[in-house]
């Protein structure tokens, strides 16, 4: 088998990609600005472009495995984008298809946060558990769910929005996708900013954070406030940590995981937000299944992450099935390489 | 492949077993008494001689692949039943190992609501279907849950307790696992029966119901007076099924299934609960998958539900791994014939 796969993260703004060998090192990474160019062609061939000088840089011409992209919205199933709430061009874009024929090389396509549970389970905190559930805490609240070793996709190749779970039925937040009481609108770092714009409004007590305006209260914002011992911030993360260990609770009756691994930025609050959300997790808990299920933290590095989930998918990718293999490219293996 | 199965469906009061063939016709059933005997020993010999009194009587000595049992608790990977909530015998039972043991023939053995699924997805409602979600609304709501055409069974077996995810956080009612606010303490049938007498209590309006002493209230005489146009009745039904719809969204949001498939007492209640289950259902669902979900009824007749849900796990029995497969038996395959 080729010893390289190409990972590459297609975010909002900036596209990152990244060589990485089997054992989840990245050998040399770079990117492009995903809005630079307004038709979505003319975005791939740069692409292409960066990726090959970074390939023959690296000696890795002919050989890269496979291709793994996560992107908003991809669709593992179809190959296609299908919704672009946050990218530049319109959709749906046979992604799959387009890059695969571009590098001739397969490729495989999945979204953000299910390219996260991947590399975990190539690559981190998940190696060697079969049943886990990714729970990814950035701008929004993503998910990845593994059963039996293997992502779960649901019949279309969407299932696992466990942003989308209501917490709240009644006088819930207003979420993005147009519903209200998402666990998103409390539980991601714009949720938290939320909470304290709320928790600011409805007390009366000083707070750090009143130094800051209060439409520019950044999770970070809460984070340093709590981390210097304000009340308010350090009662923000109760709240967050509490709705999210409920939320988990009912997460663990569908697919009994033997451990949630949390990533991003919220993540990394620690105590702050791990305790509160301990506790919930324990007290709501099925008695079934308490004092079974771990909560563990991403090991992958927050910079490299992106790519590395990408590029686990990578490994599994097949020549795309719309396309004849282009010649000199082996079809690829159903699975990552032992390493 | 030999060509019958035993399936074994153990209930709190009778236990049912009838020998099935691979089209799913029941050939031949019997029942005994669950609660007769003060050990398990006594009562697997009971079991033992009567099934194999119907075994004998249907000529069908060395033709049966695999004996299937769907009983309370019971644990698919460890062959156990771990809780006996509604047995009169101490926990945990190796089940699993001692009917393999008493008939000679391999075993496998899960949770009632799991083997319901497989019975659906092997002759029912769900052949074909790769992802659903099974909920039985009985004395309790059980669920089974299917994803890329296998059963869910988590880390440790458990997996699929939908009954008791949470749809009223605060002031729920207590649901006999001790906490508050599971969806089994709404939408069971014992749920339909509370929710009749809290209905009575706070509306003043004439109701069919007043006739019957609250306490004896059942889901049946709801439904009784129901389609008599009895608008508390009615009422009842709406509330029930808006809760189950709204969690039915939820449930959605993980496995991405293509259909949900409802079996049980309630069930039979038709449009009184569906219209306002699919009402809720649509007005909650995330747009990703409003449109694509159905919601069907079970194709099992009552009477042998439990019995083919049993039997369907008999075809993937293999020899319980703690005990040397008999002399003339041969190991399981791995799957149900094709029909």
């Amino acid at each position: 088998m080729k010893p390289y796969v190409l990972g590459i993260d297609i975010g909002g703004t900036n596209t990152v990609f990244g060589i990485v060998d089997a054992r989840g090192a990245v050998i040399a990474s770079g990117s492009i600005k995903t809005r630079k160019h307004n038709n979505v062609e003319d975005y791939i061939d740069e692409l292409h472009q960066e990726a090959q000088k970074l390939i023959e840089a690296n000696d890795a011409t002919d050989k890269v495995h496979g291709i793994g992209i996560g992107a908003p919205n991809a669709n593992y199933f179809t190959g296609n984008i299908d919704e672009c709430v946050n990218l530049p061009w319109p959709a749906p874009i046979p992604l799959a298809q387009m890059v695969s024929e571009r590098f001739g090389i397969p490729v495989a396509i999945t979204n953000d946060a299910n390219a996260a549970a991947i590399g975990e389970m190539t690559y981190g905190a998940a190696r060697g558990i079969k049943d886990f559930i990714m729970i990814t805490l950035g701008t929004g609240v993503g998910s990845g769910i593994v059963i039996n070793g293997q992502l779960v996709y649901g019949h279309d190749g969407f299932a696992g929005e466990l942003g989308h779970m209501i917490v709240k039925r009644n006088n819930g937040r207003l979420c993005g996708c147009g519903r209200t009481g998402c666990l998103e609108a409390y539980c991601s770092a714009t949720g938290v900013a939320r909470t304290a714009r709320e928790f600011l409004e409805v007390r009366n007590e000083p707070s750090l954070l009143r130094n800051i305006p209060v439409e520019d209260i950044t999770s970070k914002d809460v984070y340093d406030a709590a981390i210097a011992g304000d009340k308010i911030a350090k009662d923000i993360f109760e709240f967050t940590g509490k709705i999210l260990g409920e939320s988990m609770a009912d997460m663990t009756v569908f697919s009994s995981p033997s451990a949630f691994i949390l990533f991003g930025g919220l993540a990394k609050s620690g105590e702050l937000l791990l305790k509160p959300l301990r506790e919930a997790l324990d007290r709501n808990m099925l008695s079934l299944y308490k004092g079974k299920v771990k909560v563990l933290l991403s090991e992958l590095k927050e910079a490299d992450a992106a790519v590395l989930g990408a590029s686990a998918l990578g490994w599994e990718a097949k020549p795309y099935p719309a396309t004849a293999a282009p010649v000199g490219v082996a079809p690829a293996a159903s699975a990552a390489p032992q390493v």
